[in-house]
């Protein structure tokens, strides 16, 4: 599938709702993928499952704080060099690319990296969502390493980093990108066909291009945008069901950008008085109402803008804004013991266990709402 | 020059003293340098001049804390892996090592991994003492690139860093060392031999190991240790005059491991109630009283046991010792204009300008007293 210049917008929303208010502002990477493609560069985006198995996939991401991502320029060629030195590294050609995550500007990265260097991308990723760190892919969690990394910053200084321990790559990466300037491109989690089909979640990208086209037609046919989403995502085989999580306005807002993360926590407040908290490190990671867990990591807590449902990212949240919380079951594969150990709430330090969402009933929709 | 059990143990003094409080424990390094001599490792210490204008020479020190340098205990093959991955990168091998420091565990540092690997070691250093910082040496003030770096852990997690600015070089690779926990073995400084006799500071090794022999030598013939030393170092030709700067007991010390570094200010009370305080930074930056600045980077600041003449290390500073503070003149390789503005107070964000050392009149020695 080539990508065309409305893939880019689309993309932008569903990568944004599926960002779960991380993974960098994906209007960033749709003005950086709008460029590339109005270039007349072509952008081949296949199916894991085209890959072979002995065929070489590497995992590109930009990482750091996505307030820092939306405030501090590129280069444009910091990928490039990530790439170029991977490759001295493995002493062999990287054959694709894929994202490491699909929420934010992670997966509109990929894609003007594989676009710029004439390499494919597979539609998968590690996550189905985004996730602030480095082991928090469904690879690592499989016992993929993330070694070796580049980083790379726009002044083109770049850093090697290898350590067997995927919690350590994360520790080095978070404090390199952080000697960075807060951000870093970064090409890691070396594959082969092999791995990929076996670990990586299929079908995230064009499901995330669908996601953004259903939104849209909805919108333009005066539609319901939020019904029209959840829809979608049932019909998409990939997340559990969803659920309206609340609807307000943001009240409060504590916000910080520590440790090269975004971290905080946004209280919103309905008509009747009700106060929704939101926990945040760079994701939206607790959604609870009066004490009471509504949503936790891994399921999906995205924060849309009531009136446009338009995703917000935690760094775009304002004091004010009326919002809806939508609640989404995470992919099946961030639901194991192995992977609740990972990216469930003791992988982010949260003293509450995992709970599945409790969704609401949504009729099985027919696959061709799919893309 | 071979190296005896004995050279290891006057080594250390001399490296402990030029350390001006930094550059690590002499102590460990002198344990390390003992044990691998007395399996009957050689090792060979050779003069800059000897090198061929062609050979590559690498610089090898710890960087850290010296606290967390002190009481982490080293795997032992750090290094070796440092250098193993350095000359894959460099795609040659490495003809010689060179402390990047004479001060503190630095010098032995280059000792035990040269003795450990086969390699000379070329008998000089880029400071003629201890800083704490990457850029902080004369053949970074000579314009010699930092890259490429290799860092090493005692997990054997290692991080290769590049970048065309040593300031950069220092930040990331700090950042690094406190994430590997606080102390990593490093190799950099990649030279030609005739970058090296065009750069670095000559004769500093055996030097150091001559002023420990002769502080030995006058300890036991019950002589004045204090005017050994300084008459020994009048002779080497290398630093300035010497002075007395003070003698008092510790009064109070404010001390902590910050950022990667020992941080902090020692307040000295003699009889009469006089009060110097010593800042530090690792190694000792500034010595004054009442305010008047007495001593300032880059001269060296040692502060050493009144009753021993033992040097002590900044994190070796205890409540209530009794010390006494010497000075010392830079290397003059420190004071010009280029190299204070990396090495003088401005380098350290110190407010006070430089100013040299007031030093006691000390008759020239012949040149007999040197090693």
């Amino acid at each position: 599938m080539k990508l065309c210049i409305q893939d880019a917008v689309d993309l932008a929303y569903g990568a944004g709702l599926l960002g779960t208010g991380g993974g960098g502002s994906p209007w960033i990477g749709q003005l950086a993928l709008q460029q590339l493609l109005a270039t007349g560069a072509s952008v081949d985006v296949i199916d894991a499952m085209s890959l072979s198995d002995s065929a070489t996939v590497a995992t590109v991401a930009m990482i750091g704080a996505p307030t820092v991502m939306t405030e501090k320029l590129m280069r444009g060629d910091e990928m490039r060099l990530a790439l170029e030195l991977l490759e001295q590294v493995l002493d062999r050609p990287v054959d694709a690319l894929m994202p490491v995550e699909i929420g934010g500007l992670n997966s509109t990265i990929a894609l003007v990296a594989a676009g710029t260097l004439g390499l494919p991308v597979v539609d998968a990723d590690g996550m189905g969502r985004a996730f602030p760190e480095v082991q928090m892919v469904t690879f690592g969690i499989a016992g993929v390493s993330a070694a070796p990394m580049v980083l790379v910053n726009e002044h083109g200084d770049h850093v090697l980093v290898q350590s067997v321990d995927n919690q350590r790559m994360e520790r080095l990466a978070r404090s390199v990108c952080d000697a960075m300037g807060g951000v870093a491109h970064a090409a890691s989690y070396v594959m082969t066909g092999a791995e990929v089909k076996a670990h990586a979640i299929h079908g995230t990208l064009r499901m995330a291009i669908g996601l953004g086209r259903c939104a849209r037609e909805a919108r333009a046919q005066g539609g319901d945008v939020l019904q029209a989403i959840r829809d979608y995502l049932a019909g998409t085989g990939i997340y559990g069901g969803s659920t309206l999580l609340f609807e307000g306005r943001i009240a409060d807002l504590d916000r910080e950008v520590q440790a090269g993360f975004n971290i905080g926590t946004a209280r919103l407040e309905n008509n009747t008085g009700q106060v929704m908290e939101v926990l945040f490190r760079n994701e939206n990671l607790l959604a609870r109402v009066g004490g009471q867990v509504r949503a936790i990591v891994p399921d999906l807590i995205c924060i849309l803008d009531s009136e446009s449902g338009a995703p917000i990212t935690t760094d775009g949240l304002r004091y004010g804004q009326r919002v809806t919380v939508l609640g989404i079951g995470a992919p099946a594969a961030l639901l194991t013991q192995k992977a609740l150990a990972v990216v469930g709430p003791a992988g982010f330090g949260l003293q509450a266990s995992y709970q599945p969402l409790a969704v609401d009933a949504i009729p099985p929709q027919p696959s061709d709402t799919r893309s």
